[in-house]
């Protein structure tokens, strides 16, 4: 890492900050909201909130615009490590949950 | 930084990906729509493509939800940097994208 990006890395407001892709398309061309995304938001919304994990210094759950990956989608990115995902469902969904905002390990198999 | 931070800090898809606070309240706490986000955000994403900053690699300006940091608004936050700012007109955006996004400098009169 360079120093310049080590300039940034101190107190992170949030440790885990995830955007969920929930864009519409109406021109054909594949998008999040067609695959799921808004079910998938409102999954791990409550879930994070059911385990006491939202809010400062942990975690937020965030809809987002499109992150223009629309053809790996449906897509999600977890910040500040800068791990992108898709899922397919819910279980995928909580696969992330479990193993990287709780567990810290990226999900190799759902890694875009 | 610890070793679980460092394991992810690799090959960033955006080298900053700034999520602009869109939401609109309508119980009359306040929020970021009512603060002038929509103006901000189309003049950072028009000015971003017009320095041909915009793309993989460089910068992406996304639309968000909610960021939960609404009295403090309005906001944005850079990835995978993890710096907040407010702003209240086109000049701070751009002061953001001239000092942060091009120059790699925290604008620390903007940040929160």
């Amino acid at each position: 890492m360079s120093d310049k990006n080590e300039q940034y890395q101190n107190d992170q407001y949030y440790e885990h900050h995830v955007f969920i892709c929930m864009n519409q398309r109406e021109d054909g061309r594949p998008c999040c909201a067609d695959r799921g995304a808004q079910a998938a938001q409102e999954h791990a919304k409550r879930r994070i909130k059911e385990l006491n994990l939202n809010g400062q210094g942990k975690v937020r759950i965030n809809k987002s615009g499109c992150l223009d990956r629309c053809e790996e989608g449906p897509v999600l990115v977890v910040y500040p490590q800068g791990t992108w995902y898709t899922y397919v469902d819910n279980e995928d969904i909580d696969e992330i949950i479990d193993e990287h905002l709780v567990g810290g390990k990226v999900v190799a198999r759902l890694k875009i």
